[in-house]
Parts: structure tokens; sequence; C-alpha cells
């Protein structure tokens, strides 16, 4: 299984430029915030009358062009006030993995935007900018991936075969395996950052965690990944798609707790930590509806099955997806919350 | 009509990915005097540690590939002997328009490459890059577009109506009006290029135009045109496309001669002309091939004609154009023959 994992692209029913207002909401709320923190913490000198901004792990719009305009706005109204601004220009740096849709995000570009758009393809656990050049970074629900998964939980006849499609937190030496990959990817992600950010520049990034104590099985997320699982299981019994193929189907996720997101930071060492804070949002828990529910693990997760099982395989798992969260709703109801966070890093 | 004109995508059978040889082996050709250019004229300091290359009008690849990795070879063969070049990270920016297939691009980025590659998806003919932000800039086969076609030779009922798709040159009314918008247009993509490179920044144009008093007619893009007009014309007679669509389908193209482009850059006055060059290569004249000139003619207007009247219309217009080209060889041997070229122009 390649681990690259993509939202599903174009602007269709589907896709997760139709989908991700979930995602959108967050940056939404973070917006005071955000602008609190660019106010307060962005040191940095306009001789070349430029400023760099990138969102790491964009997709394909249009939540990336939310998170962006309002950099734009924080970073106007900071040095407005110190008439600086005059004669500076916005140049942002749209990343995601190389199978990205940019063609989408492009076509879909803000027609008034006063930056100028760059698409940047290629992975952000690795540098994608020149040394020294960002000015404010930002990513939004990028930092949960792995970039490869465990070698051994993918193995059948490995005493930590994996049972689940995801790191679910029912076994510890999963788990343990899974963190392990996530220190290092989030410490490639935070090195890569380091060295493209100025001195002073700022990190900011948003996205979902577990609470302290929460297991990934407990909560809504959790447990809509285990309803794919064992709808893939489901129709592996019916013979629709192949077993020993599904046995090594994992996603490249790991949803760290609050404690060990902020430690591997700490660890790192390349930043000051200036906030680290839970966002509460109007759609911060996800409404018990299972039609919204299943759409919007689809256009997530759904392309990733369909990558490995073929389109009729994923639309007929979600079918049972939509079945079982319907039944399962009472429990549902009784998941743990998750925590939206946004993070500001400044570079040290 | 629209006047945007965009190579055919992806990098299927009649892609522009696949028949662009003849485009690429301008840039081959040149490579040697563009190393000089760079070598003798380019005269940029190194304070930032970062070299920025930019390709406007880059298409889906693969000649943008060649067109930065010369410069980039260049830059580094020149610096080298002065030992600045350390530390020197390369950043380049494949501009064309948003409806360009980006996506193709990026998918067949060279896997080894040494710079961060990043899409600019904008009109050149207004700025696309910040200020003072760019080393070299290279443009191959994209300065014979115009930005818009003048509405007067697109009625019908207009004393200057042209019959033909193009400016063929066959009326000199038409070839003005043609000419003063060509003016303005390449004017303007002077202009923002200027804004955008740093000083003693090197521009290289590459392309094909027409030699002093050789009228596009004459040569065998001219005749090709113009098979490809009189193809339409024939479907329209059978009723297959709409004849006052075709009255009004003008492709955005104005070849210039060899003084007239020399002409605007002077009249422009940001830059000085380095090189103004007549390059020859291998593929410089069109092979007496039908098949071939077909397809070389079907990937880079093909797109046009399909956008207007559909892709079976296209498919139709095309199996005309091989039967007359296949009728016309002795006329397309005795074509005049155009004029493949490198200018250097260095920013004042």
């Amino acid at each position: 299984m390649s681990t690259s994992f993509t939202m599903i692209g174009g602007e269709g029913r589907n896709s997760y430029q139709e989908h991700s207002k979930y995602q959108g909401a967050l940056v939404i709320a973070a917006k005071e915030k955000v602008n609190e923190a660019i106010s307060m913490k962005l040191d940095i000198d306009f001789t070349s009358n430029l400023v760099n901004i990138a969102d790491f792990g964009c997709s394909s719009g249009p939540n990336t062009f939310t998170a962006v305009q309002n950099i734009i706005d924080a970073v106007e109204n900071k040095y407005k006030k110190e008439s600086t601004i005059d004669g500076i220009e916005f140049q942002v740096f749209f990343n995601d993995s190389s199978n990205n849709d940019f063609n989408t995000l492009f076509k879909t570009l803000p027609p008034a935007r006063r930056y100028f758009a760059t698409g940047v393809p290629a992975s952000f656990f690795g540098r994608v900018l020149p040394r020294n050049s960002l000015h404010v970074g930002v990513s939004s629900y990028s930092l949960h991936f792995v970039s490869k998964i465990p070698k051994e939980i993918k193995d059948r006849d490995s005493p930590v075969w994996n049972q689940d499609i995801h790191c679910s937190g029912s076994s510890k030496e999963v788990t343990k395996l899974f963190l392990d990959q996530y220190k290092i990817d989030l410490g490639s992600f935070l090195n890569a950052r380091a060295q493209e950010l100025v001195y002073g520049g700022l990190l900011l990034i948003l996205g979902s965690c577990r609470p302290n104590g929460v297991q990934m099985f407990e909560t809504v997320e959790g447990m809509m990944i285990d309803f794919i699982g064992s709808s893939l299981n489901e129709i592996a019994n019916q013979g629709l798609i192949d077993q020993q193929k599904l046995d090594t189907f994992k996603l490249p996720i790991y949803a760290p707790q609050a404690d060990e997101l902020k430690q591997i930071i700490e660890d790192n060492g390349c930043f000051t930590i200036e906030v680290f804070e839970k966002i509460s949002h109007s759609k911060g828990e996800y409404p018990l509806d299972p039609e919204f529910l299943t759409v919007s693990f689809k256009v997530t997760v759904g392309g990733s099955v369909a990558s490995i099982f073929g389109q009729d395989a994923m639309e007929k798992t979600y079918e049972l997806v939509k079945e079982k969260t319907q039944e399962m709703l009472p429990q549902l109801a009784k998941a743990k919350p998750g925590m939206q966070y946004l993070i500001v890093l400044r570079r040290n």
C-alpha cells in the first residue's frame, strides 16, 4: 500500500472541496487567536518588502484560502500601525503532495486575491522551500499523518499485526509503533519548517488530537474508521475484495494525545511554543447524522479505500458504513469528545 | 471565443507532452548560448543564498525541465569558479495560465532535481511574481500569443473581417490590428518581467518568428493553419459545425517579424538586448511528413478547435488537414523558412 493519502479532488458532490466545512470551522474559529499571535509574536523585518506565507497540506481548497487570508489580514493589521506596510507584497505557497489536485486548487483561487499564488508539490516531511525564506507557515488538519506504516503491523504473521485498519488504540504495542513513527515524522516536519522559516517567523498548526487519556476507539473519528474497517471485512467475506489485501490495508494516520504532541515539539527544540490551546467552535463535535458522518469520512478516507480496492468496492463499503452509523448512533452519542487545537510556534 | 489557448494536457498520445520535441530541439540547441550569456552577462549578488528561476508559459512539460536545468547548470558553472556557490539553493517557478495541466507537470517533475519546484498559475501578461525576486527568467515558444483578438476582425460585417482563422498576412489591415495588439501584449509582458527581475537579472526568450519580409502564409506554420481553416470551412459546409461560430473563430496568435520583435523590446526600454540571434538546429524546419505535421498542429491548435466546436468536429477537421497536407506537400516543400531565435535581455 502506498502511504500517500490524498483528499478526493475536483469540485464534485463527493469532493473534499464540498465537504470540508468541519475542518473550515476550526480555521474560522481560530481567526482571532491567529490575529493575536501574529500581532504579539511575529517579529520579521521587511528589507525585501516581501512576506512569504505557506500552507503545508493545503489540499484542493477552499479552507486554505481562508487560512492564508486570515494570516495576510493579521500581518497587514499588525504593520499598518507602524506604517511600514506600504509596498509590501505577499506571496503564498500552497503545498501538498504531488498527487494533490492542484488544477482544482488553481482554478478556484479567489479572483480578488492580493497575493502571488504558487503551488508547491512535495512531501512536507522534507524541505519544500528555500532556507530562511518563509515568514508565516500554517498547517491545518495535516499533522495526523505518518509518512509510512510500521512494517510489523501489516504482517498477518507478526505478533503485533494490527487487526484494525488504523491505530485504534486497542493494542498498546501497535500504538507504540505508530507513536514512534509519528515522532520521527513530526520531528522531520518541524526540522524542515525550522530551516525554511526566518528567525522570528511563526508556524501555526491547527488540527484535532486526542485529549490526554482518551483512546482513538472512544472517539467519533475512531468509531467511524472502525465502521469502515468492519464494512471492508464484510465485503471481503462476501468475496468482493481480497482478504489478504485487506489484512495489510492500514491508514497512515496517528492522532496524538495533546501531551504527546507538546512533548515532541519541546524535544525538537527548534521552536518556542507561544500558544497551545484547545479551540471550541460550533462544529467542534460531529452532528449525530449518519448521512453527514458517512460523507465526511468518505471524502477523507474514501480516496484511499478506492485506490486500493476500486471505486465499486469503496461505494459498497460506504453503504455499509452508513448502515452501521445509523445502528450505532447511541454509542456514537456516548463517544468521548476529541480536541481541536491551535498551536503557535516561533522559530528560535 | 475565449482567447485562452492551452496545450493539450495529460500524457496521452495526443498530448503536448508527447509532441513537443520540435520546441524542445530549440531549447537544446540554445544550451551553449544560454550558458555563454549567463556566464558573461548575469550579474547578481547572493546575499540571500537563493537563485530564483522562472519559466513563463511552461505548459505541462517536459521541455520546461530541460530549459530550467540548462539555466541552473549555467549559473552553477559561472559561480563555482568564484566559489560563492556553496550553500546556494535554487527555486524554480513554473508559470502558465490557471487552465494549464499543472497536475501532469507536477507528477512528471524530474525526481533527481536539485531545486524547489513551484507552480504559478497566472497570465504572464501581468505580474505573477513579487518585485525584485527573480534572477533568471525564460520563456520558450510563448511570445507569439496575443491576449485578445481585435474585435473588428471577428465581425463578419466589418470591412476588416478576417476570412482566415489566424493572422495569415493576406490582409494588411488585419495584420496591422494584430500587430497593434501584439505590441501592447509584449509590452505588458516586458513591463511585468522588468518588475519581477532583480537589477542585472536576465530574461531569455526562445521561439519562432518570421524573417523580415516573410508573410505568415508563406511559411509551413501559416500553411498548416490555413489547412485547418479550410478544413473547418468544409465541415461547416457539411453542416457539422456552425458557420457563424466559425466566422468568429480566430487564433490568438501573432508571429512577429524579427525586426518588429526587436523594435518592441527597444521601445519598451526596460532591458538591454544582449543577444538577438537566429538559432539553427536539426529540427529547425518541419519534416515533410503529413502525419508528423498534422499531429504537431493538433497538440497545439487542436485544443482550441475542440473547445469551440467539440471533440468530434476537431477529429474530423484533422482528418481533412492530413489529407490536405498530403496533397499540398509540393507547396509545403517550397515554403519560406521560419526563424528560430534566442533573445537574451538584461534588466536595466
